[in-house]
C-alpha cells in the first residue's frame, strides 16, 4: 500500500472495529504537539450528538490533539443516550492516548437514529491508540467512509519564510452532498505555525470556494464537519491575519479543499461524470451562485448529463426558476464548448455537433446572462440508476 | 372506448398530427357558447411563446371559445419565430372553427428550444376542427400527454339552485412536477354560470391545495398552465363572489383539482407509490408547508420510499435543513402509522414493525413538531430507476 506522508508530529490510523460488516469503521488523527483548531459544522437544525459537543468545545480558541471518527452510525437523534455515548468515546480516546479529555474531539457518520453499539467502539479505540503511525493516513482515510467508492486524500508541501510546511487532508462524501456542508467529513492537518485568527479565516474562505460550491443530491446532513488542525511543528515564523505567509497558506489550503471537494463530487453515489457549471455575466455574485446552484440541483439536468443528452432547454428552465432576474432573449447557453442558444434563438445547425456533448468524464455547462460582470462556479455530478440502487436500501 | 360526458355545450377531440412518432399530439377543447376564462401560468422567468401570448390576452376579463394544445414541442426559447408560430396556430384554429381569433388560446408542451414543425400542426388543426364531439374528451386527454403513462380525467356533477352543473377536468404531468405549477397542463370545463371574480378566486384557492401541493422532482417548467372555462349553459342563477353557490362550486372544483393532482403524482416518471406527507404542530402554516416541502423534495427520502426502507432519519434531516425552527428533542416521526421517533429518542422495539412500512401503493410520512396548531400536506411520489431511464434520453 502506498503511504502519504503526514505533516510533522502527526500520526493516524484506521481499523475495522465492528460497526460495519467488513470495511474499516474507526479512524484516529493524532498530534504529538497541541494543535490550534478551526472547524465548520452543519447548519442543519438536527445535529448529531458529537457535533453538539464539538460546537460547544470550539466556541472558544481551543487546542486539540486527537480526533476520533467512526463510520457506520451517525449517533444522531439518539437523545441523551447519544450525548453520553459521544462523551464516553472522548474519555476513552483520551485515556487510551494518555491525554486530557478536553484535547479530544469525536465525529460520527452513518445511519441516523440508531443507538451506538459501544462495545466494538470502545475496544477499537484501545487498538487504534496502539496502531496509529506517521504512515497510517490511508488507513484513517478509509475508516471515515460510508458509501464512498474511493479514499479522498490531497496534500501540499510549500515554504513560508524558508521553512517547509506540509498540509494533508482527507474527506468523506458520496450521497447527501450539497453546499452548506451536507454529509461530508473533512480533516486537514498541517505543521504550519499560524494564529487562531488566520487559521479560522483561511478555512472559512477555502470552504466557500470548495465544499460550499458542490452539490450531489441537494440533501443537507446532520453530521457535516470540516476541521483544520495546525500543530506549529514546521517551526516557521507565526503566520498572522495578513501578509505573504497567509497568502501562501491560503493558496495551498484552497488547493487541498478544492481537490477534496471535486473528489467528493466525482464519487457522488452512482456518478460517472464531473459537471462544472459556470454562470457569468450576472448582476451580482449572489445571483450567479443562485442560478448555478439551480442548474446543479436540477435532477433533469443531471439525468441529461448521465445520458449524454444535450438538453439545454432544461438548463434554461432551471435558471428561469432560480428566482433571479434576467432576459431569456439575451442569454447564451454553451455545453462542453458548443453554443446551443444565443440571444433569443437556438443556434442553427448545432444539432450536428450535439453528438460530442456530455460524452467525457469532465463536462461543462456555461451560461452567460449578459447583465453584468459577476460569475460563480458550482460542481456537481450526474445521476444514474446506481444512485437509486444505493439509496433505496441503505438502512435495511 | 369509454366516454366521459362533457359539460353542456362543450366539444373536444385529440389526434396524431405528426409532432410525435405515434401517440396523439394535438387536442382541442371547444365551447359552442362563449366561456369566461380563469387561468394560472408558470412563474418561471423563461416562458414558452404560447404562454406569453395567453398571459397578455388574459390580463383582462376575456371570453374564450377554443383551446388548442399540442404535445411534443414546448415552443419555448424559440424567439420571435416561436411567437409567430403560436400566433399562426391561433389564427388557423379560429379560421377552421369559424370564430374570431381573440376567442382562441393555444398551449404547448414537450421539448424546449426546438422550432415548431408547423406543417403537421396546421393540417392537424383542420382535421381536429372536424373531429371534435361531445364524446371526444378522452381523445383530447390523450393528445396533451408527453411521458405520462395514463390519461388524467376527473368529473363532478352537482346542483346549484336546482340546476344540474357538470365539471370535467383533464391534466398532463409526469416529470418536472412541483409546486408553483411546474410542467403541467390542466384544463377544466364547466357549464356553470359564474362571475369572472368568483371563477378566478375559486381557481386560485383550489390550485393552492392541489397543484401547488405536489412535487415529483423539484424542477419548474416553462409551460405550466391551469385553465378553467365556464360557459354558463347550465342556466343556473349567477354564482357570485360569496354565498352557497360558490361554496358548492369551490368544493367540487377542489375535488377535481385534487383528483388530477394526485394522478399527476402517481404518474410521476417511473413512480410506483403515492406519498402523502403531513407536517403538523407547526407554528404557522407557512412553516409546516416549508418542512413538508423539504421532505417531499428529498431525493434520499424518495429513494427510501421506493426501496420500502423506513429511513426516518432522512425525514428528520430534511426538516432540519428546511430553514424552519423546531426542537429535534421534541418532535415525532410516524411512517405508515408506525411511530419511529418520539420526543428525543427512537421508539424501542420499533424495528420489529419496520417490515410493514412503505410497502403499499399509498404511503404516509407524518411529522409532529409540537410547537403550534398549524399543519400542511404535500403529495409526492417515490423515485425509481425508471425515472433515470426516462429522463436520460428525452431529447435524443
Amino acid at each position: 500500500m502506498m503511504t502519504i506522508k503526514l505533516p510533522k508530529g502527526f500520526l493516524a490510523g484506521g481499523i475495522h472495529c465492528g460497526l460495519k460488516k467488513k470495511r474499516k469503521d474507526l479512524s484516529l488523527f493524532y498530534s504529538e504537539a497541541k494543535c490550534k483548531c478551526a472547524a465548520l459544522f452543519t447548519t442543519n437544525v438536527v445535529k448529531a450528538a458529537p457535533i453538539l459537543l464539538a460546537i460547544k468545545k470550539l466556541k472558544k480558541n481551543v487546542y486539540v490533539r486527537a480526533v476520533l471518527v467512526n463510520s457506520g452510525n451517525a449517533n444522531c437523534m439518539t437523545g441523551k443516550r447519544g450525548i453520553a455515548d459521544a462523551s464516553r468515546m472522548i474519555k476513552s480516546t483520551a485515556s487510551a492516548l494518555r491525554i486530557p479529555a478536553d484535547l479530544v474531539i469525536v465525529s460520527s457518520t452513518g445511519v441516523i437514529g440508531r443507538v451506538m453499539n459501544m462495545k466494538p467502539v470502545l475496544s477499537g479505540i484501545k487498538q487504534l491508540a496502539r496502531d496509529i503511525s506517521p504512515e497510517g493516513l490511508l488507513h484513517a482515510s478509509e475508516g471515515i467512509l460510508t458509501t464512498d467508492r474511493f479514499c479522498k486524500v490531497s496534500a501540499r508541501t510549500f515554504s513560508v519564510g524558508g521553512k517547509k510546511i506540509r498540509m494533508v487532508g482527507v474527506a468523506k462524501g458520496a450521497g447527501m452532498i450539497e453546499p452548506n456542508m451536507a454529509t461530508m467529513l473533512c480533516y486537514i492537518m498541517t505543521d504550519a505555525n499560524i494564529s487562531f485568527g488566520a487559521l479560522k479565516k483561511a478555512l472559512k474562505e477555502s470552504n466557500g470556494r470548495s465544499f460550499n460550491s458542490i452539490t450531489v443530491d441537494g440533501d443537507m446532513s446532520t453530521n457535516d464537519t470540516v476541521m483544520l488542525l495546525a500543530n506549529g511543528e514546521a517551526g516557521n515564523e507565526l503566520i498572522g491575519n495578513a501578509g505573504g505567509g497567509l497568502k501562501v497558506f491560503q493558496k495551498n489550503l484552497d488547493g487541498v479543499t478544492l481537490d477534496l471537494a471535486k473528489m467528493i463530487v466525482r464519487d457522488g453515489e452512482g456518478a460517472s461524470k464531473l459537471v462544472e457549471i459556470t454562470v457569468r455575466g450576472a448582476g451580482t455574485e449572489a445571483e450567479a451562485r443562485k442560478a448555478a446552484r439551480a442548474i446543479a440541483d436540477s435532477l433533469l439536468t443531471k439525468c441529461a448529463v448521465c445520458g449524454g443528452d444535450p438538453n439545454w432547454g432544461r438548463v434554461a428552465s432551471s435558471v428561469g426558476s432560480s428566482g433571479i432576474r434576467f432576459d431569456p432573449d439575451n442569454m447564451s447557453i454553451t455545453l462542453d464548448g458548443v453554443v446551443f442558444y444565443r440571444k433569443g434563438k437556438p443556434v442553427p445547425g448545432v444539432k450536428n455537433k450535439a453528438g460530442s456533448v456530455f460524452k467525457g468524464k469532465n463536462v461543462s455547462i456555461d451560461v452567460n446572462l449578459f447583465r453584468g460582470k459577476a460569475k460563480a462556479c458550482m460542481y456537481t455530478c450526474d445521476i444514474s440508476k446506481k444512485y437509486i440502487s444505493i439509496n433505496s436500501f441503505y438502512t435495511t
